[in-house]
């Protein structure tokens, strides 16, 4: 996740049409600059260290991602990249064609569609994409590793990374830091349990 | 500041003999081990590379903080460090001998606080103590740096360093990473403007 000093990752006002909200593009910047669309535009031609960490989580093996996410991106034409399985947390069944294309299914709890994600993987990473699910993922023990790209710059306001974790002191170990490009910054943490 | 991943400097149920809030001692364990009463008995001594960052905050000319920091501190017993003037930011004049000290000054506004305590400091740098007085000079626009001890935990609930501040973009430039011992990562920022 790309999050501000301060902890956001979408400014304010989010909403169709105004889905990072209000400058929350500026926090993907690092990656998305000009003429790219999304992600598979940069992948593997970024270079430097924002590079490497693109191609890493471009190499995962799975993709868990709430359906606020998923939906909103068009549910990425139906292919994150490299035609990796993609779970998408619901408590609904889809009611669009999108949510039938081959490689997404639809789970209703983040425990099952973490440990099939991971299944599917096989020694490959699971990519966790979304606040929401990362939290759920979180406060139910299954998000094994933390991947921050801290953005050198303060929103003020706008939704966070971290909120309504309950008050459980959960230990990290700070696994890798990466001084990225533009002043980004990538952290990297295992979850201690 | 010692700030938790997750953005807290303090833990929840915050109050008089709980000042760092429910395991809010966590985050500064990284320099106030065991019998350590305070900054003052490790200044000097850590080593490492955390001990040059408590060392250079301890090389500050003069503090900035809030009543709400300096009160329930004990007033540092008078000195911060040094012998450096405090600057006690306050609505109210002080109501007992501890705002009376010779280094100690009420001042009502952040903007007089923080010019006063630069031309004390002369060429050294100001420490801006609290969360609440570095919002308020952060908004003011005199705020020139941040220090961040950025602390491998999850809070989940707390006090958090970035609140209440204008939906305003503030861009910072990176200008220093400190891999520093247990886990602790300091992050320098300078304010753009």
């Amino acid at each position: 996740m790309s999050m501000s000093l301060d902890g956001f990752i979408a400014g304010p006002n989010e909403g169709p049409g105004n889905g990072l909200g209000d400058g929350g593009h500026r926090l993907h910047e690092w990656f998305l600059t000009g003429a790219d669309a999304d992600h598979k535009a940069v992948s593997g031609r970024l270079g430097g260290i924002n590079g490497q960490v693109v191609d890493e989580f471009m190499a995962t093996g799975a993709v868990v991602a709430g359906r606020g996410t998923f939906e909103p991106a068009g549910g990425w034409g139906g292919d994150h990249h490299d035609g990796v399985p993609i779970f998408v947390l619901s408590r609904r069944e889809p009611d669009s064609e999108i949510g039938k294309w081959p490689l997404v299914r639809y789970v209703s709890d983040v425990r099952t569609a973490m440990s099939e994600a991971k299944r599917a993987a096989g020694e490959k990473n699971v990519l966790v994409h979304g606040a929401g699910t990362a939290q759920l993922a979180l406060d139910a023990g299954v998000l094994d590793e933390l991947e921050i790209h801290l953005i050198p710059v303060l929103l003020g306001q706008g939704r966070r990374l971290f909120e309504n974790l309950p008050a459980d002191q959960i230990e990290l170990e700070r696994t890798r830091i990466l001084e990225g490009e533009a002043g980004v910054t990538h952290l990297h943490y295992r979850v201690r349990r």
